[in-house]
């Protein structure tokens, strides 16, 4: 026999012993749940797509991962493809393949892995999941929408049982027509918007250095200075008024805020916050960055925003749409550091039927399980042939919370001993009262 | 503005509009409830694995994806990674690595996407779901397990709609005791199993040249072709003990027939088959193919079987394990064909708040919504500025059953119309009354 491969993980690609994953598939199906709540509807796009349709923007090309068949021979129908990166280029190249078979506006939700060749490093994953939103309109979309998407995000942090998080909203259109009112050319604005987005961590004296260094004037490195700094749309209002900007970037972000109340988000966890500057390209009015309260260093956990043309790459008609992103990787990441994710269960049994004498009683202790799963207990027999102490043990372990025993009297009175193991208490139950006890123990309704 | 990029599908990636992908993810939900209710614990490897782990077993080299960062650069760190082809050998690799922190028997289930580049033709894909179970033993691994296996794949079929399908089930050992005691070689068995195994399509007389030309006896040729042809297992013994072969796999199989009945097995779905030859090379005794009744021509949709050994090239300690993976994509496909999937849906919205006067009304068609979901009803509101008639069609289109008016007379009212888009009914009800009216006709208890 040859010696076995020694085997470790690859780093940046995660997993999960069965008590973490049960706490992560939790959340994934409190997520979708939500997201179906609102009327998202689930697509999947493969994995795979065309690499021109992936780098179609630009930008991100050496940290897509290509697919190749080593060995592929003269078969090479496969090749140029590469592993999606997020969800957003896939959603669009799905809006403009199938445009005529959807109905706009167009809610889809898509829950999956994406793949990113990033440098291995604390909390950097290669594959990790997205769990994205979009309305998506065809030529226009309600402004309203943007309103929306926020308190859906409320409703799923809510439910995923984060205490306290805040929602930032800005506009793009906001810093955009403060430095080109001011003479900022059209090749530097990114520049510009660079240094403001980083303000907060570079610190005042050194970010005014870096705009100075632009060549921009003292009034309007003032004001971009000043809007950083400003927690409300009134002064926001006078900044931009003195400076001679536009204020259509204002008024649809007042706009949002105050729908945002209809909606029903949380008062106070939908803020106004002007130094968010950057965001992914294509956003081009609303943007948004989710902090989780007191682990706002571990950065966003749910970005997003508006865009007036999703698959300008893919199709000539346009698809204005607004969007959020759950990062779920990096903030279940933030959850189990919190000690806000349950792992205290390695598997979703609820009741072990313990085997205490499997020679005479086994068509028994199965009869026990089918019963208990008919009224939709998730249940498993023990069925090696070990002592009923180390039956008990497995499912201590597990974090199994019942475990049922039946011997020779139990089963001729036809009544049953249920263990609570988290308890350590028991009681005689009849074999026909079963179920609705244990449903009533579990919370089952 | 650069003409758009010309989008076609990558052949071998299917990807599905709303209405078939709603069909899939009810699939794979019923599929996730039936395996918990029987106590699996859902597990999840990344996509990726090193090369060498997917290749360790051999066979499949061929069809396996690489993945490369063609721009990487000088981080080397991810080259020599693959796509997992299927789920059994990153199980086998997470067993090996974490059995010091697993409890056994290890019951998990697993629902992932597999890749493999298979040459694209008809329902073969190269992207596809597999949702496997199985049970890993340390050291030992109970034969009653073998018996628990295909029940738990009667109840998910069941559940899922299936009406008719049969467990067909063998036992390695039987065929390899019939040809191994009459004189047929080691590095012959292969060959040999492999003509058994075709021997329905290829008819009896060519399959007796074939096994003629490989040197068999008169006698053996005439057991194979029997044993092929057997269905009871008394007919099997004679068979074999004619043959002076080893009984030990059909002991196992009648054991394995005979306590799937005490597991609740429906009768007549676990059906022996003694023409079950191949089966990958890993199993070592049980077999299961399965096939839907009427469509046994698509092949099977759930296989497996026991093994005795799964980790070997991973660790010196031994894991004996049994297994069984539906191909959901390919049982998927075949319910579409047999129009058991329903996919009348294209979103899982329940109900539609229409916007007849949204500039006075917007706030009372928002809280609308809110109640209907603090309700537990999946509620989404018409958003966009256009006509009722535009806004019951985009329900109608959908497949969304219900849509709420309210105009000025019954917002005074404090009441609403509920329009039934199947019936085309509309009945008035009480604003407060709401709730508990649409639970019932959407039948949520």
């Amino acid at each position: 026999m040859t010696e076995p491969l020694k085997i470790k993980p690859v780093s940046g690609f995660p997993e999960w012993l069965p008590n973490v994953k049960l706490a992560e598939e939790r959340l994934l199906r409190t997520i979708r749940e939500q997201y179906e709540l609102f009327g998202f509807t689930p697509i999947e796009t493969p994995a795979v797509e065309r690499m021109d349709v992936l780098t179609a923007k630009g930008g991100v090309g050496r940290q897509i991962y290509g697919i190749n068949r080593p060995q592929e021979g003269e078969d090479k129908s496969d090749t140029d493809l590469g592993l999606h990166f997020d969800l957003t280029v896939p959603l669009a190249r799905y809006v403009a393949l199938n445009s005529g078979k959807l109905s706009f506006p167009f809610r889809r939700y898509q829950i999956q892995k994406v793949w990113r060749g990033e440098r291995a490093q604390a909390g950097r994953y290669r594959e990790f999941y997205q769990c994205d939103i979009d309305v998506v309109g065809r030529s226009s979309l309600d402004l309203v929408h943007d309103a929306e998407m926020p308190c859906v995000i409320d409703s799923v942090l809510t439910a995923l049982g984060i205490p306290e998080f805040a929602i930032r909203v800005s506009n793009r259109k906001i810093l955009f027509s403060l430095v080109t009112a001011n003479g900022v050319g059209e090749e530097q604005v990114a520049d510009v918007l660079r240094a403001v987005d980083k303000a907060h961590r570079t610190g005042e004296e050194k970010t005014r250095k870096i705009l100075a260094a632009e060549g921009l004037s003292d009034a309007l490195v003032d004001g971009l200075i000043a809007m950083t700094g400003c927690a409300d749309a009134a002064e926001a209002r006078t900044i931009l008024e003195g400076a001679g900007a536009s204020t259509e970037g204002l008024d649809e972000l007042e706009f949002v805020i105050e729908h945002a109340a209809a909606f029903g988000m949380t008062p106070g966890r939908l803020l106004p916050d002007f130094s968010i500057a950057r965001g992914l390209d294509y956003y081009t009015g609303t943007v948004y960055e989710t902090f989780v309260t007191g682990s706002e260093k571990q950065g966003s956990v749910c970005s997003g925003g508006r865009y007036d043309d999703l698959a300008s790459y893919f199709s000539k008609e346009r698809f204005p749409g607004v969007g959020l992103s759950i990062g779920l990787s990096r903030l279940f990441d933030l959850m189990q550091r919190n000690e806000l994710a349950d792992t205290s269960r390695s598997a979703p049994t609820q009741v072990l039927v313990t085997a205490q004498d499997r020679e005479r009683f086994l068509s028994e202790y199965l009869g026990l399980a089918r019963l208990l799963r008919e009224g939709g207990i998730a249940t498993q027999v023990y069925l090696e042939s070990h002592g009923l102490g180390k039956q008990f043990g497995y499912a201590s372990t597990l974090g199994i919370p019942y475990a049922i025993v039946a011997g020779e009297s139990e089963i001729a009175a036809g009544e049953v001993a249920v263990k609570d193991l988290g308890e350590r208490t028991q009681e005689t139950v009849a074999r026909d009262q079963l179920v609705p006890f244990l449903r009533e123990r579990l919370g089952l309704g």
